[in-house]
């Protein structure tokens, strides 16, 4: 598969377990100013991310961002998150510039409680930082026999509109998460535009060229080559689709679909009228026992994703993956055999937990 | 752009007025046993279409395709809508085989009285006949200060999941539509193919050849090159992406997002374990007044939009679109102007209201 590339190369990793990699983000959080209760919520949501193997958005790439921003203030680690409209059903909350892979969860669980007395649950939330992998807090209500649904309209300016110049969006990612009986649960989560934001990043830091039609010039020119990026400010990104011919006013309708159940709806404002305005975000539950037996449903999903993963596959491919399943699969497998990181991550954890006075990461 | 080519070319056009369209299909209609008050609604569900210039659903292609399912029997004209399961905020409806284009509208009337007690309406229902264009019903939720999202997953086995051999999908399309202030609403209404089935359809009567990676040959793989078709059944869809590098895991993603949604949460088999079993649809209203100022949202839609459609363009281009603004801009054109049938559609609609013993369509 061609994203392989972004695999760490086999020299290069080193493994971790879950759990000394839990204990040592978690101290980091909480040397940041986050309560102890916080700081394991934070820690969760990133080793469940690596577990999956959904490196782009696991502590590789993220924890040092989230550090920074802790730093400079713009991250709060004590916020009050208040809920600014309620009902049985919704509640809209303002997240006080909290860190979102935090504050996602305690949205999604209020979304969940609704959905257990309601059907449906449906928490929007505005103000917050980054959200992490939006398909971490889908999980949270397919874990409890509920479809879950998150989406996030994040705060980097990075995707161009069909026809546009300039970028309008961010990428503007969205899950959906759903239990199955004997199979994995189903576990979607796409960003919006081509490719997602950290795996320009990844591919920066593998030097790994990039895929014609994932990003534009400065003028808003999908770019029709490969291209090897050495300044990640000399190209913008396209919506999933590419080119208008392939499909990109359909990335840009998604991103349009995710701007409105989590920006508008939250009462807040785009990025494109108000930069730094922070994360706006959706979280859904929808309870499958409203609507259907429970049982009868993940019967149906089994027989579904079975299916689909024991289909033939087209010539020269090995196998019909559905969403979810490959990450499943790497859940257990590094569960039993250690998460891998790339060197020059374990270098980053040496210094800054030398820098927090903090016990080294264990590697094994 | 390039979807041009599937305009009716201008000599072979005949405009027709709003209203004698809605007559006669509506006539149409009550000739194959619906009772008028639902005729009427099937009417406005096809016009509405054409007015938007969404002539791919319009009455072009699927009134005849729609007459043909009376004739036959597997559409019932008088269709005991059954509630199966129902909430204040949720109801799971059997279509006992009608039409969907006349059951959408009242399914999602359904989620949007729920909604203006709830918050939010969600209902999904099964076993009906082909939804139409799925953004119609969504803008039903739209017209009444809700965000209206409709996704139908129809009965045709055309789609083949990313490095799979073999269709499992149907084009399952989602819409969504809110409302705006003085810019047009937002009308996304999109299939998770990288093009709908009707495209071909279209294609194929106009001779216009399809573009790369958007159809698979038998084998399920990607035809990267440019195809004429004479035989439909020579080619399989690809999902939105159309091959894995461009993003066809999200396309797959999404058609399998309409899947739960509206087959598994309806409590029935998607079309890959069960043939013929008719569409599966989710309709859902979320008030937005639940959430935040319902002002505040449209001046904010208001100038989200405006932002977008005076966006400098990229070089080559001439504006740029938001999903729903070339719909408005048709809709108020073809008013005021008719709308253009090729002319192969006005014989069409000789013949079957000759035998129907109807007063011919009138044209301008």
């Amino acid at each position: 598969m061609i994203l392989d590339r972004f695999k760490v190369p086999k020299g290069d990793e080193v493994h971790v377990s879950e759990e000394a990699l839990r204990t040592t983000v978690s101290a980091i959080f909480e040397k940041m100013g986050v309560p102890p209760e916080d700081a394991a919520i934070g820690a969760d949501a990133l080793v469940l991310t690596d577990l999956r193997a959904v490196e782009t958005h696991g502590v590789s790439n993220m924890l040092r961002v989230y550090v920074q921003g802790y730093r400079d203030g713009s991250i709060n680690p004590t916020p009050n998150l208040r809920v600014e409209r309620e009902s049985p059903t919704t509640a809209t909350l303002d997240a006080d510039r909290g860190l979102g892979i935090i504050l996602g969860p305690k949205a999604m669980r209020m979304a969940i409680e609704k959905a257990k007395t309601s059907g449906i649950g449906m928490v929007t939330m505005h103000s917050s930082g980054h959200l992490g992998a939006v398909g971490h807090h889908a999980m949270l209500a397919a874990q409890e026999d509920m479809v879950g649904v998150c989406l996030t309209a994040s705060a980097g300016l990075s995707v161009v509109p069909t026809f546009a110049s300039q970028p309008m969006f961010s990428t503007n990612p969205l899950s959906i998460a759903a239990p199955a009986g004997k199979e994995a649960p189903v576990y979607f989560d796409v960003a919006t535009s081509a490719i997602a934001g950290n795996k320009i990043r990844l591919a920066m830091r593998m030097q790994s060229p990039l895929l014609p039609n994932w990003v534009s010039d400065k003028e808003g020119m999908p770019l029709s080559q490969e291209v090897l990026v050495q300044d990640r400010s000399d190209y913008y990104q396209l919506p999933l689709g590419g080119t208008r011919e392939q499909g990109s006013h359909k990335g840009y309708g998604f991103a349009m679909m995710v701007e409105l159940l989590s920006t508008l709806l939250s009462g807040s404002s785009p990025i494109m009228l108000e930069r730094g305005s922070g994360s706006k975000s959706h979280f859904a539950a929808y309870n499958i026992a409203a609507f259907t037996d429970v049982e009868q449903f993940k019967r149906t999903m089994d027989d579904m994703l079975e299916t689909l993963r024991t289909a033939d596959p087209a010539p020269d491919q090995e196998r019909v993956l559905y969403p979810g399943l490959s990450e499943h699969e790497a859940l257990q497998e590094r569960r039993a055999n250690g998460i891998p990181l790339h060197k020059e991550v374990i270098e980053w954890f040496s210094q800054i937990t030398a820098e927090l006075e903090l016990p080294a990461l264990a590697t094994r």
